[in-house]
């Protein structure tokens, strides 16, 4: 029997994105890789299970590395769910998600697929981590972060994550030569603008894009947005628990 | 120009269901109303928003209410985003969402999108308040709580919710009589153990249900699972910062 790691992978750009590739082949590095990620794009996608219909699920072949691959049509928290209550025959040591093709940096983080399919780890009690490069494009230099990748994953396998946790680790778009080191952070305060693009379809019917302008008032060394913007990796430890703990009091006040 | 409290109103069961019908017409009695809401179930969608495809979103009657009405095709999220950015003339004073046909309590939350449109709310700077009933029927009772509902909301436009916190409440199962009093407490530390269903489809292929079962192993007294079950409606303040702040330090000793 084998004593490495068992390492569950998933993603929320689709089992074929660049990203996951990379992330993959480090982790035939480190341990047995089993693959569960969306058979298609899933970013944004938050939190969302899938609950009003069906889930399917395939063995797939991608290329010729060790690991098992499946190709899933639900949400990267369906992955997980899936991956680790039907797939994996044992509890996963760790599960990594990404690597995103975007950032997950501050209040990004509550949108994230790439995230959520971390957090649901973290909450069937498997330590995770999210990884994310600033960089969107299909091509991103996602190999500069190998050795970054590995030196974290091997911590937290050493370490532990703490209970509740899951790690968000987002990249600068920066060469390895770079990279001036890694920062633990907490979530910046910022924020989008949002700006809805109104267009008429050939018939004349009104639809939106959504877009939007990203803006970070928070003026703290120890964000994550200063990090990256300083040319360090940036980790936040992000929690499920999502009481604010410290206002019950405050609300308590209210006399109801 | 009127003086009464501007309130956006969401859901995420969709714009017809009962839910909101009872909360639109409480809010009806407080302000000013505009009604943006999924013209489809969005439950479980979490916090997703929609930038690969389109949004669709148009004015619609559907009762004698005074409220102005927009259904769209987004996510709960989608919707509280269009309706601040696009829709309303001024920043609303109060965004309620709901009452959801079901739980959104503990670990709930998280899947939530009930909550995913009151904290996008809440990230936009205005008061929010999320609303569920732990009964998932159409046609639920959702008349007992309209004294609550408008005692709550009130309350939170006169003491203002703490920035950062959208408040997230629920219902018990109970007749107005029986209900005891509101608590505020934390998240109660539950969670789901997944259980897939699995089926085959007539061309012979497998497919899966996700279905699961409420593990609530914490025995705290000030939970939200505790006042449920003893007779009480749920306060929980719920934040946007999801770092744990507590367990930074932990990991700064990894020495990354």
């Amino acid at each position: 029997m084998s004593k490495k790691p068992l390492i569950l992978v998933t993603n929320d750009d689709g089992i074929t994105a660049p990203g996951i590739r990379t992330l993959i082949s480090v982790m035939n590095e480190i341990g047995d890789v089993v693959v569960v990620a969306p058979d298609s794009p899933q970013s944004a996608m938050g939190h969302a299970i899938t609950i009003n219909s069906t889930l399917h699920c395939n063995s797939i072949k991608i290329d010729n590395g060790p690991q098992k691959e499946y190709s899933c049509s639900g949400t990267p928290a369906d992955c997980v769910k899936l991956g680790v209550n039907e797939i994996l025959k044992r509890k996963p040591d760790i599960c990594v998600s990404g690597i995103n093709h975007g950032s997950n940096s501050s209040i990004n983080v509550i949108y994230s697929g790439t995230m959520s399919a971390a957090l649901e780890a973290s909450i069937e009690g498997i330590p995770a981590i999210g990884f994310s490069l600033l960089d969107y494009r299909w091509d991103a230099n996602f190999e500069a972060f190998r050795n970054s990748i590995k030196k974290i994953t091997i911590s937290a396998l050493k370490e532990g994550i703490p209970k509740g946790n899951a790690l968000n680790i987002n990249f600068p778009k920066l060469k390895e030569n770079e990279i001036k080191g890694i920062k633990i952070c907490r979530q910046a305060n910022a924020y989008w603008i949002e700006k809805f693009d109104k267009r008429k379809n050939p018939q004349g019917k009104e639809y939106y894009w959504l877009t939007g302008e990203f803006i970070n008032e928070d003026n703290g060394t120890d964000s994550d947005e200063w990090a990256l913007k300083n040319g360090y990796i940036s980790v936040v430890p992000v929690k499920f628990d999502m009481t604010d703990h410290e206002n019950i009091k405050k609300i308590k006040n209210w006399k109801l």
